[in-house]
Formats: C-alpha cells, sequence, structure tokens
C-alpha cells in the first residue's frame, strides 16, 4: 500500500486517469489538458463529452476491473466524476499500490446515502431525521412518525433526482416501497426549507479551502440554476464554513468536494448531501473564480499546492436541459442570440442525444450583482431552443 | 463560389476544421470544445499539441491537397492556426466552395512580408523602409540606402527569428544573401524603436473589435513577454486603432487578426508585421478579458457574434521557451511552487520535446497593475526549470 497521505508531486508530463466520461469528466480534462497533463478517460460510452478531449478513451464498463487495472497501469494517478463505482474494485486497485483521490475509503462512506447521513448525526451533524427502510412495516411506521411528510431514498445509484420520491399520501407508500425495494432504502424528513445552498471545498495536505457558497434552485430533483455568493448573512456563511470543515475531518481524505445544504426559516441548517467530486452548483468557478473547481481537482491529484477560490464576480449559472418533448439527436438554436450577451458563458457538453432532464450544457452569466447576473442568464437561456434533429432536416426538406 | 462575406451560422452540432495542430491550434480546440463544437485537426505530426485535444487529427502534411479535400468535406468551416501554407491549395478548397477563414486572397496578402509591406505602404500606412531584393548588388545597394542598418528578411516562411537577421556590417551581407537565396528576399530599415507593441483584433459580418493593446518584448525575434494595457498614452492607443481599421479595411476578410508595431522615440508608429490569427501576445486575453482570442475566432468562424474583448485585470504574460542548453524529451520542474502563487496561469503545450526558443508554455499573471503583474509573472517563470528527461532518469538512477 502506499502512503495516501502524501499525494506525489507529479512533474509534467504526466498522466491522470479519469472513470467516468461525462461533462464533469469533460470540464476537468479541458483544465488538466491546459495544464499540459496526459488524460485518459474510461468510460463505457465511445466518443463520451470527457473522452473527446482527454488524450485516448477506454470504451470498457466501471466494472470491468480488468480495464481499470490497465487505467491504472497507464497512468500516475487516479479520479472520478460520479459516485457510482464499486467501492471494492477501488480497493482493489489502491490494495496494488494506485493512487486514488479521494479514495475507495472516502468514496464508500459517502456513495451510500444511510451510511452518509449516520456518519454525519455520529458526529452531531445537524441533518434531517432519516430510518433504515427494510420492510413496509417500517415505511409506514417512519412515515407517521416524519408527521407524514417524507423523502424516500434509494440508499445507493441516485442522481439528478432519481431514486428520491416525495411522499405526502399514505396511499403511495407500499407502490413506491415496491418500486424502490430493488436498492436499500431509506425515508427521509421533509424539510420545509426557505433556501438550497451548497458549499464547494478543496483539501490536500496543506489544509482546505472553500469556495463561496452558492444558492439554488432545484425542480424534481434537478439543478436548474445557482447564484454566487449566496443571498445568505456572513453569520450563516460561517456556520456552513464551520459544518464543511468538520465534515471534512471527518472525510480525512483529500479532494474536491460539496456539501449540499438546506436553511430552514428559522435559519438552521441542514446537511442534505455530499459529493466527493466538482459539482454542478460549482460550474460559475470556471469563469466565476480565479481557480475552477475542475482546475482545483487536477491541482490536487497531482500535489499541486491548492489555487485561490476568490470570486472575480458575482454569477449566475443555468444549467441547459432536455425535455420530455425532444429525445434523441438535437440541435440548439439561438447560440448566436446568447452570445451577443456580454460576459455570458456558453459551455455545451458535446452529448449526442437529449432527454427528459438530460444536462447538455450550461452557461453562467457574470455582472456587478447577482441579479443583474440573474437577469442576463435567464435572459440567456430564454433565447435559445432545443430542437429535435430530425424535425430541422424535416423543416429544411420541406423549404 | 459561396458567398464569403455571409458567414453561415452553424448552429450546435457543428464541426470546424484547423489546419495546423500547434499550441495556437490548441488553445482554439479547447475554446471550440467548450461551445460543443467538433474540431478536426490537420498536422502531420500525430498526437499535436492541438490534435491531444480534437475530436480527431488527420495526420497529413499541409501540401496534401487530397487530405485537405477530406478535412474540408468532414468539417463545415476551415481555418488555419499558421500562415505558411500553399495559398494555391486554399483557393482549390474555397474553389470548391469550402468556406475558409481568413481566405486565401488575405493569406497570400499576408504570407509574403514584401506583398504584405507594399500593401500597407499603398494604402498609407508607416512602415519601416524596405526593397526587395533579387541579387547582390541590390542588397549592397539597400544597406547603404538604409544606413547601413539592416533587416534581411526571407519574403516567406519565417517565425519566431527564423528568416530574420539584423546586419550592421557590410561584410555581413554576402554570406546572408547566400543564406537566403533559396526564398524571396527584402532588405528593411532597422527601426530605433522605443516600444514594441501589438494590437489583436476581430472582426466578422458585424464589424471589428479591438483587443487593448500589449507591450511586448522580444528576443532575437522571439516573443518574451507582453504588458497589457500597454504603457502608452490614450491618443497614441488611438493612432494604433485608427491604422489597425484602416488595414482591417484593406484586408477585407474575416478572422482575428494581430498587428505588430514599432514605437519610436518621437512618438512615431511603424507597422512591423500582420499575422491573419491568434497571435502569441494576446494569449494573455485566455484570463484577461471576457472573451479570449481563441474563443473569439471559433465565433467568427461558426457565424457568432463578437464577444466582448474588455481587460478583466492587467496581464503579465510571459513565454516558458526551451533553450539550447536542453534538447529532446524534457520535464518541468517547479511548477508547484509557481501555482503555489495567487492568479497566475500556467499553459503547458503538451509537446513531447523541447529545443532552443521553443514555445513549450505560457503563463499569465493578473494584478491590480501591470507592475504587479509583471513582478508575478517574473517570479513564476523563474521558479520553474526545463530538464531534460534524459537527465532527471539519471538522477533517479543514481540515488
Amino acid at each position: 500500500m502506499i502512503d495516501r497521505k502524501i499525494i506525489k508531486r507529479l512533474d509534467s508530463p504526466s498522466t491522470i486517469g479519469v472513470i467516468g466520461g461525462g461533462q464533469l469528466g469533460r470540464m476537468l480534462v479541458l483544465e488538466a489538458k491546459r495544464l499540459g497533463l496526459n488524460v485518459i478517460v474510461l468510460d463505457p460510452k465511445p466518443n463520451s463529452p470527457a473522452g473527446q478531449v482527454a488524450d485516448f478513451q477506454m470504451v470498457a464498463e466501471f466494472d470491468d476491473l480488468t480495464a481499470l487495472k490497465v487505467l491504472a497501469l497507464k497512468t500516475d494517478v487516479l479520479t472520478y466524476e460520479f459516485e457510482h463505482i464499486d467501492v471494492g474494485l477501488l480497493e482493489i486497485l489502491e490494495q496494488e499500490g494506485n493512487a486514488i483521490y479521494p479514495g475507495a475509503k472516502t468514496l464508500a462512506m459517502i456513495q451510500n446515502k444511510y451510511r452518509q447521513k449516520s456518519s454525519l448525526r455520529n458526529i452531531g451533524i445537524d441533518v434531517p431525521d432519516f430510518h433504515l427502510i427494510e420492510n413496509l412495516d417500517q415505511l409506514v411506521a417512519a412515515f407517521d412518525q416524519l408527521d407524514q411528510k417524507i423523502v424516500l431514498k434509494t440508499c445507493t445509484g441516485g442522481y439528478d433526482g432519481k431514486g428520491s420520491r416525495v411522499i405526502t399520501e399514505r396511499s403511495e407508500l407500499e407502490q413506491a416501497f415496491l418500486e424502490f425495494s430493488k436498492y436499500g432504502m431509506m425515508a427521509e424528513e421533509l424539510i420545509d426549507y426557505d433556501k438550497e445552498v451548497s458549499i464547494i471545498f478543496a483539501i490536500n495536505q496543506d489544509g482546505m479551502k472553500f469556495y463561496p457558497v452558492a444558492e439554488n434552485i432545484h425542480h424534481q430533483g434537478i439543478l436548474i440554476n445557482s447564484f454566487v455568493p449566496a443571498n445568505i448573512s456572513t453569520e450563516v456563511e460561517q456556520r456552513i464554513q464551520t459544518i464543511a470543515a468538520k465534515i471534512a475531518q471527518e472525510i480525512d481524505d483529500y479532494g474536491v468536494f460539496c456539501i449540499e445544504f438546506f436553511i430552514d426559516s428559522r435559519a438552521n441548517i441542514f446537511v442534505n448531501e455530499i459529493a466527493p467530486r466538482p459539482h454542478n452548483s460549482g460550474h460559475y468557478s470556471i469563469e466565476g473564480c480565479i481557480t475552477s473547481q475542475f482546475e482545483q481537482l487536477a491541482r490536487i491529484i497531482t500535489g499541486m499546492p491548492l489555487g485561490s477560490t476568490e470570486l472575480r464576480l458575482p454569477c449566475a449559472m443555468f444549467n441547459i436541459l432536455g425535455s420530455d418533448a425532444i429525445t434523441g439527436k438535437y440541435q440548439i438554436s439561438g447560440i448566436d442570440r446568447l452570445m451577443a450577451l456580454t460576459d455570458c458563458h456558453l459551455h455545451l457538453y458535446g452529448k449526442p442525444e437529449t432527454g427528459e432532464f438530460r444536462k447538455i450544457g450550461h452557461l453562467t452569466a457574470m455582472a456587478d450583482t447577482v441579479a443583474a447576473a440573474s437577469i442576463k442568464a435567464k435572459e440567456a437561456l430564454s433565447l435559445i431552443k432545443i430542437n429535435s434533429l430530425r424535425s430541422v432536416c424535416d423543416e429544411k426538406n420541406s423549404q
């Protein structure tokens, strides 16, 4: 076993391996390439968003241990861009002497939401009340105990609203239980929050740095937009940083992390979820901060010092999401109108197909105030339209 | 022939083709990918700096017409990252209906320095006095006429100090003539300048935008560093913009261009050279401006509006150059120390080998003043060292 506590300083030229080829991987690769790193991405889908910009993409399933071993062999350090990886495989890679940040132990704690919440409660962090559910009776009991307003969640595998359902009617319990029973599940108190916020932080052997807190709007579990800085008091921001520091101490690992919070009307702060990677609510940092969350991760895993997380200007980040109306190959019109707006930055992820709530890009608008940035971002999003590539062709043919 | 005057608006997904796989291409590709464009690069060297981040690199010689035709066929629009391309081939591609920005006509005017300077003189732009040299007698006559201080230049093919020589001794003329006689050559007045500055500007069908003027330091014809904004009066900046606008009108084409100038002690401004592409002295724009010169080119060739060229903060850009002491495979040490500096941005180009004056990367430091940015950039550069990969291995083996 290597000493994971000392991140090896990788001088140029070095090669990093990224498990997962989605948009988070893509934005990581773009920063890593700027820094002169070689990058190999592993993803089962050829020509993935990250694979398009990496030096090489290994096309393999995430549970293909041989492929993961080859990736480790060909690279100096590994990281991942999503948390649904078999921890057992990462443990094997670590036992064979490969450096992975964050490590298998951290991922194991975070990827199981019940275990994550339990760890947080154990160290005295406020979380929504929660119960592990192993049978329908337990679910009914939890429903009553939690004031008949719960969020039922799968313990593993959920993302972007998938594997999570708000239930306020007793009649829905049985159906939900059946649907979720393939996975472990937990029932969580439905917090009547005023605000959802998140904080990204970076940790390496030198210490930790906080990014400014983002204020987030979700719809059906999907992040719609983020505003930075969040409209919270300095006192609340400090409490959030204190919570994050406590969690960082518990995690005791290196990487870029995100914690999502609920804040209720009495300024109580509850931790909703931790992610062991750059996060959608930190995309604003690409243009908004001196060091983006993606550059930060590239720095950390190559043993470089943390970069400044200072905000250059207030930001509004809006996701560009697919809808259920259009699936498959698509085209986006109105990009020219969006790009006519000053200090409004478009990111498209190169995904070949769209679908309901599919994240196909985002935009970050910057201005002197969050309000101005927000108006600009909203306008920008209103100017573009996702069209089915089929219908565009049909239109052209009928002209 | 297509109407080149109307740039076709390319909606996502579209594919751009880039002739040339060097660092300028690489930085263009990184921005194009962020915007969701597909990119194919053509370069004879496999795994070129730009090819590493593009969707695909065609490995072919620049004069391979078949390969160029395939590139045109596979892409929606073409551009190039260096000017030493056979104009005749670009003309064929244009005649076959392919859009290339800037076009063959523009490249023909710019790539031959004698033709470039003649065009400028014809429209009343101040340039150093110059003479076409076709035999040694003409060279001797020009040497005397130009006060025995000349720059002898090949008319085509020169870059980074190559194909250019300062001559102040009559005894050197014959040797220089023999060396340069493979190409056409011209003798140019050696301007006793106070400052070298450059301006990047972007033109599309909507108009033109100027970037802030950069002040440049060269050594043996290679750009060493740039400071932005240049330490010039508003009046001088306006005169530079007026000259650039006049040249833009003469060029009458679309793209990102750079004009380099000499300014003498009496504030006379002479045009030294035009480049029909993003320029080393505009690298500061990646972090320094709202829209980088590379994003700007991606916007232009895809028919998008020009982005704001506003400067966020004063910048100092230093090239990371190889030396004659180390050639071949290399490693850079001290990157960790450089990255500990706040708002100092490293770019490495992924070139496998170094050599004398080889541009292997650059860094841009930002601060509240040019002086502060400059001190930071200088410090940053002093912290890193290019080592031969062979000697690093030797050291490790002897430990």
